[in-house]
């Protein structure tokens, strides 16, 4: 970037570049159309429109997941911007780096409270929407006039990276096409966690001392660390440790699940069989970007005990409830692995967990939960993103074990139904960003041994949830997007006749005829993109066909299920909630998996510590 | 209602249905599903179920418009209160009476500040997304305590119907299982405005002096007198009064256009041949209800001398600049039309408008914006619902002049593009309620010499703005309804094309086959009621159809239109802007339906006042 004046869509544009983003999402409308021409002014950036504004958010947060960059999305002014409100929301409480663009009224019609469309009452107030937005993000830069608009847009980019959460900016209009030095640019934005020494020496040592202390020490990898960007440090930490490790659901994946040291994703009473007695032998947990609530936590049934537990949380660290402020996890982590001793100072070899159980529905011929998650663990490869809805296909996916190299993208904590369809957009868009920048770099045609070394994007969602922001589909196609998308089909809300109205027509969804979705939207071969299997042996003809392994397209797969199937983690943890719940479960005719409601035991046997 | 206890939630459905409430939308989530089970305890109430939830709150705002009662929508804590913040910002914009019911976390994990699903942060506030919508609605109950919660349901109730706009129901689960006396259902809401009697004394007064003094007053019906319920009372006005009026386009259909006097839609300088000349004549204008937004005033064209206007508004009358506080439009009008003298005082003939112009693609054998509006004029019938969405479709239908007793549901001033959709399947179904429910007091049995009398529900919309809400046809679908929706493929979004960024890519759409939607969503006659037209007289065989005379199911016709052809008012308004602009249209290639962008006199002569 050389001299001269550009304008400050331009200017904003280019910083956003600069800091890793290459796709924005959004919806245009007449108080962002100018700005966004300047997104074609920037080399490397590119738009791709959404159909509506609360699945731009969504595909903004799966974009950021993936490309650990901010995603960035563009609305208009109250109707577009509180469109996406909810999307942003979900991102707020997930930690997930977002750039919400609002494009906004002029100055002019702001200062006269002009009745302009998109306003409300006489003497409208053209900022109330932005008020709106307030406790829903970490920053907002408010811009209105030029010599403070780049050091503010500048200022809250820095804040996004660090605080790892949503920032505004609004850019009123006519503001957006005044002219700003673009010498500026040649300063990059400083993103980076500025480390506080002494607070981080006094972190480590304090963690060095206590894992020393301890016999059995024990990592739980959890959410924050991807968050964070520290997934690469988490992964050099346990391998250092040389301990068996965990995760917890929003953790699943962000360390390698093919590491040998890692036993399985630790869900409190709902384990997979002998993982929470193995959890149990430590005597010292060392959590990495934890996050205790409800979801991730099998209804708080994973008790971490304060005396024996080391939390290494974004922002400080709290050893067996003694705070160390001021820190910054991915610095602090890098630090950490320099000082741990090598070799490892324990030894503690890997427990043996008893073999899987047989469900009593082993033998039925129709589709079932349990049987169809082991398939899907086969089909899943090392480079694959996956993308999982809130409802049965987040309990599914946790017995799911993972080849290495694939991320889980699931918003478990905010649990937005309709994200995971929106989010594979942008997670789709952001992989095949990253693999085309890791090719580049190292000048691999993309090609080994004449196999494609590519990922797929993978969609595991419900017919109820898909049905919030199906039109997002329609933008796959259109972005020549090769996602595979499995849509559990069992008429309606599963997860919520579990809870409560297992019969009540308010879980009942519109019924869809799925083969039409893909032409509905122009799909270029839909007769051989669709599938749909209500058997077992229909899925497995599926899961061997060359346009799963190898998609050229959108793929769409229904998978036809009882209504009264789920998987067996989700029905144990609200018959865990009460014997009352428990009785509701039976009387109600759902599927036990292991009878008892998986929670008579460990029925495949015990923990072997070899 | 007897003695005894119920539920609060009960009572809280109760009340809504004694306000005239038939049909709640909403979307199920785990913290409203107990009390959803208690609608079916309420005989008259049910349950309509969307795809999402920005969807409901649009289905609510088109019931409540023509039910003439709220619109209720239920939704879930954060997530989907969040989501359908844009609908009830529309019709807090709007004066829509719209009741959000949000159902919340329990009271138990809010005081504790428990980390439950859809929170943010380590020590959530669960009362942060109320906050979000502070600013956009008119009033909220935020229930806790079981003894003030009915009367605080009850003030909001009130609140809703007197301010006409959105209130909020904050509920907890657990509240809302908690039992109250159901002998407080035996006393009505109030819900009719309080009157100050000297207060509306002295403004009839002034009102009835200041059309004495007037040589040639003129009305001008708008919005708010729909939405605050005086539509009758402004019909008996100007029947009474005698002279000839005009609507806003927001006020269209409020006053029926069969009224003898009625001349057409006033829109300042885009108006039709003859329209801004004839309401020039007068030397007072008495508006009712006005809005003056830029999209309810051809962009603040239609000018108003505060000397010669006389407007009479919800809550106060201004007579020439003169303010007449705390008054209430619908028991003034009541007053007003009682002291109006008998004959009326001034006899003005209706002006006799120009001769409609000929387009100059009159011969054009293809799908035309100027060919099109005249046929559906001829297509609508009296007792007709028509939903017209934000972009050329508004602007269109401003040429429609509509039979006696059609009702027009559009969203002018907030102007949501997807508004449209949704809101069609709330109008239809109030629109069935209100035509039993005359049918049930007159004894009729909806047939009057063989014929059906039954109005039809008309969509008329673009592509691009379906798209957002596209999924509500499978609602309308499984809802039994008879919709006939008119989508205008025109490749994306004309109305923006018009203002920006003509071929900018960011102005196409996903391109879709429409032929496949209704059998996606399960329509039980798919082929025999999608109709696509791209030629004039293949429209005119469709219109010519049983099925959509008198459909049996929803009926989908595309319309098949060049995406540089809009409706000559859209066209209009923006040449009027600026000489730039006009030059921009050409330059691009629009379709300039009259030569010179409309602005070149009366093509079509002069008005006579006969």
């Amino acid at each position: 970037m050389a001299d001269g004046k550009i304008s400050l869509g331009r200017y904003m544009w280019e910083r956003i570049h600069q800091i890793g983003v290459e796709t924005i999402f959004g919806v245009p409308g007449d108080f962002n159309l100018q700005f966004l021409d300047a997104i074609w002014e920037v080399e490397g950036l590119k738009w791709v429109g959404n159909q509506n504004e609360l699945n731009a958010a969504y595909a903004a947060d799966g974009y950021a997941r993936i490309k650990n960059t901010p995603g960035c999305l563009v609305t208009t002014h109250g109707v577009g911007e509180l469109s996406a409100l909810n999307g942003i929301a979900g991102s707020m409480s997930e930690n997930v780096k977002i750039i919400h663009i609002v494009g906004q009224t002029t100055r002019a019609m702001q200062k006269g409270h002009m009745m302009i469309h998109h306003s409300i009452g006489k003497q409208p107030d053209h900022q109330i929407y932005n008020k709106a937005s307030a406790g829903l993000r970490v920053a907002a830069a408010e811009l209105w006039d030029i010599d403070a608009a780049p050091g503010e847009i500048d200022r809250v980019l820095r804040e996004c990276m660090i605080k790892s959460g949503p920032v505004y900016i609004f850019l009123p209009l006519d503001l957006s096409a005044e002219q700003v030095d673009a010498r500026l640019l040649n300063m990059p934005i400083d993103i980076e966690p500025h480390v506080d020494e002494k607070a981080q020496e006094d972190a480590v040592k304090a963690i060095l001392e206590a894992i020393a202390e301890s016999k059995h020490p024990t990592v739980l990898v959890d959410g924050l660390v991807q968050r964070f960007d520290a997934a690469r440090e988490a992964g050099q930490l346990v391998r250092k440790l040389g301990v068996p490790f965990f995760s917890a659901t929003m953790g699943k994946g962000v360390v390698d699940e093919a590491d040998e040291m890692f036993v399985g994703v630790w869900n409190g009473e709902v384990s997979s069989p002998g993982v929470k007695e193995a959890a149990k032998e430590a005597d010292l947990v060392v959590t990495l970007g934890y996050i205790q609530c409800d979801t991730n936590s099998a209804g708080f049934s994973r008790k971490l005990e304060e005396g024996k537990t080391l939390h290494i949380n974004p922002h400080d660290v709290v050893v067996k409830g003694k705070s160390y402020p001021d820190t910054s996890i991915k610095p602090l982590l890098a630090a950490l692995v320099l000082s741990l001793p090598s070799p490892p100072q324990h030894s503690i070899s890997k427990p043996q967990l008893p073999p899987p159980r047989t469900p009593l529905d082993a033998e039925a011929k129709h589709l079932t939960q349990s049987w169809l998650w082991p398939q899907l663990e086969a089909f899943i490869r090392p480079g694959d993103v996956v993308v999982s809805e809130t409802g049965t296909s987040n309990f599914g996916i946790c017995d799911v074990t993972f080849p290495a190299n694939v991320r889980l993208v699931t918003q478990i904590y905010y649990g937005s139904i309709g994200f995971a369809t929106a989010a594979t957009l942008g997670a789709d868009i952001a992989r095949r960003e990253v693999e085309s920048s890791e090719r580049s770099v190292s000048g691999d045609s993309g090609k080994e041994g004449g196999e494609v070394k590519e990922g797929r994007t993978i969609l595991i969602t419900g017919d109820g949830s898909m049905a919030l922001t199906i039109q997002e589909i329609g933008t796959m196609i259109k972005a020549d997007s090769k996602v595979i998308v499995f849509v559990l089909n069992n008429e309606g809300y599963t997860v919520e006749r579990l809870i409560w109205g297992a019969r009540q027509p308010y879980n009942d969804i519109v019924p869809h005829n799925y083969s039409h979705l893909l032409p509905l939207y122009q799909h270029p071969s839909p007769s051989n993109s669709f599938h749909s299997a209500n058997t077992k042996s229909g899925l497995t003809d599926i899961l061997q066909k060359p346009g799963l392994k190898h998609p050229q397209n959108v793929q769409l797969v229904e998978l036809v299920l009882d209504k009264m199937d789920t998987s067996w983690k989700l029905g144990t943890q609200l018959a865990w909630r009460s014997e009352a719940h428990r009785e509701y479960l039976t009387s109600e005719g759902f599927v036990d998996t292991y009878g008892g409601w998986g929670l008579e035991g460990e029925a495949g046997g015990s923990v072997k510590w070899s």
